[in-house]
């Protein structure tokens, strides 16, 4: 775990995005919150919030972050492909690049868990960030 | 969480995989073992294990369940495109198709923070159960 | 922690329920679900069962259990009155007492976090066990 | 989990306070150190404590907060009623309200773990914040 | 993780031991328990026994263990060594040789936290394992 | 959990050690990385940085702590002596002596996990600070 001591104290914020591929039948399902587990949307949500509390002990190297803030929000941009939106923000030493993803990936995770007994073939893609502000390094946004 | 106490305890399998897109200078970084926070795929392959153990704390419905193995492995399918497979079985009552897709998820986060120094927009893609075996619900494969 | 060993493993359940007591106006907005931080009740539900899967992790002696239902349901017993129920069930060599009041006490206080905005004297009482069945100890129910 | 960037860093401290009421003959076996499984009184101060520091993995939307302190102090209020309290405190930009609450429940909770092979029906009751003082919304006390 | 599923589940026990080696004035310190931080042994047992369930975590390729108890005790060996020895029990399919070995671990690490505002060059040594018991490879004793 | 509150956050490191002594078997196993189990080295020193990050979690009086850098190195003292040096770096309010302790600790352990199958009699022993800088007591180093 490299040190980081040096870096100064500042406001850094990511967002990630991810993108869950599922037959019609699931995606209706998903809408109308019938599926047998419960309200798949609202339970994916504070799963991602709380993974990402967890990220210094999921990813080896990762430092531990006091985390100022964690959003996970869903839209369906096709009839069956819903969109993860998460975003991270910190007043620490080190970006939340790691804290937005692992938010986004663990919401998409649970949808696949609470939608498993009706379709094993969902996919979960296009995993990535969008945007990174503050650090030394600067701001970063994905090229459109 | 639903009752899970009336199914058997039998052995049960699953495999999943998921890509990492990357820019071909990452993947020389990758390949080589050059990168900044050392070698990555090995430290990806116990971030997936150690994961895969975590499952149950990170999916909020999923069982605990006594892991018999977990399997983290990659290959290169293109010149800058890792695929990382994984391999979970338990000898218990329910499946552990998040176990195996919690594996190869948070493998492919780790090589991610291991090479964001690097690139950015680096993308995780195409996560998905290839296989289940066991339980009641019997076997499933993915259609080629 | 004492030796289980010897145990054999069959069904045991526990039920246990607590009461929140809070201000007409603070069950007025947990009713509607217009809390600053949403839906109170569903993640009460989730931080109450993933809790329950911690128990081990925070009872000092207790012993790590193989959990096949947790279920954590709520019902207004006055006005301003919330009544917590939950239920565990394990196929295993100890009971789940602890596990249904952690599930109980955890889905409380979380009730506590979403509503401390609008009122800090919310108190949580009556923590109790009301039944809990199987193991050698046999069946027990609070009386009336 | 809302955004605390802006708040400032400041001295917060909480006060919680809850009973454990019991049979005479558990409240003896209490204060004779004679149960079962050791000294609860001790080791329910300790999982107090160490709870306290698990408070942002258990409630979903709270904040991971780096705590300077924390008490967890028994009296026995009647003959067979142990009251249990707790103090936390940081220097950070959140309250530490749920940090002594959750010491305060789960000290509660390992006091009936310890105790549960004499007595099923012990009650936790009246858990409840005291104080609190810092923060931008200022002291909070109980009324008498 | 290798696969164990093909093993039997039989009664698998092992005992560990680990000295603590300081000076005079902190095991006069100790032995009567006026530490700054209170009781250290009992803080240690306690320590210990919640280390030992947490092994799968810590250790990459444990294998997750249903513990069916951990025991730590104390003895002083000489004047300022004090040898701690743990004794671990599953019934299961893997050895709890780690189990052991990580709780008298982290019940010395605690004694060195209890005392090290006192003396920073407490020294923890000769930590092994003692004996194992069961598992097909069958009983193992360190040779004397 | 004394209070830390009025502590000056500061740059503070620690070092610890600890040996590994084995057969020269079971030592030329580890060089040639021919474990059945894997490259013990690396794994080792990841599960040893992991560990330091729950040194709060694992410590009861432990304070948590923004760990700013851990590191774990290597090398061969005698033929059959592995030994292990372990630095650990906070910008905090406390010393980060545990958290280097414990590092080394599980680095230790871990080799012994992935040994075992070739050795049990391993043992692991001169565990202790080496030195430590940074905070109101000044620095400390181990004399010769």
């Amino acid at each position: 775990m490299v040190d980081v001591g040096d870096k100064s104290i500042t406001r850094r914020t990511a967002r990630a995005e991810v993108r869950v591929r599922m037959a019609s039948a699931t995606a209706e399902a998903l809408r109308a919150a019938t599926l047998p587990k419960g309200d798949a949307l609202v339970t994916a949500q504070l799963a991602g919030i709380m993974a990402a509390k967890q990220t210094a002990n999921l990813i080896p190297l990762a430092h531990p972050l006091p985390l100022s803030s964690v959003e996970v929000t869903f839209g369906w941009e096709e009839e069956a492909v819903l969109r993860i939106e998460s975003r991270a923000i910190t007043d620490g030493k080190t970006g939340v690049e790691m804290e937005a993803l692992v938010a986004a990936s663990v919401a998409a995770l649970t949808i696949y868990d609470m939608s498993k007994a009706l379709e094993k073939g969902i996919e979960i893609t296009e995993l990535r960030l969008i945007e990174k502000t503050g650090g030394k390094s600067g701001d970063w946004r994905r090229p459109a």
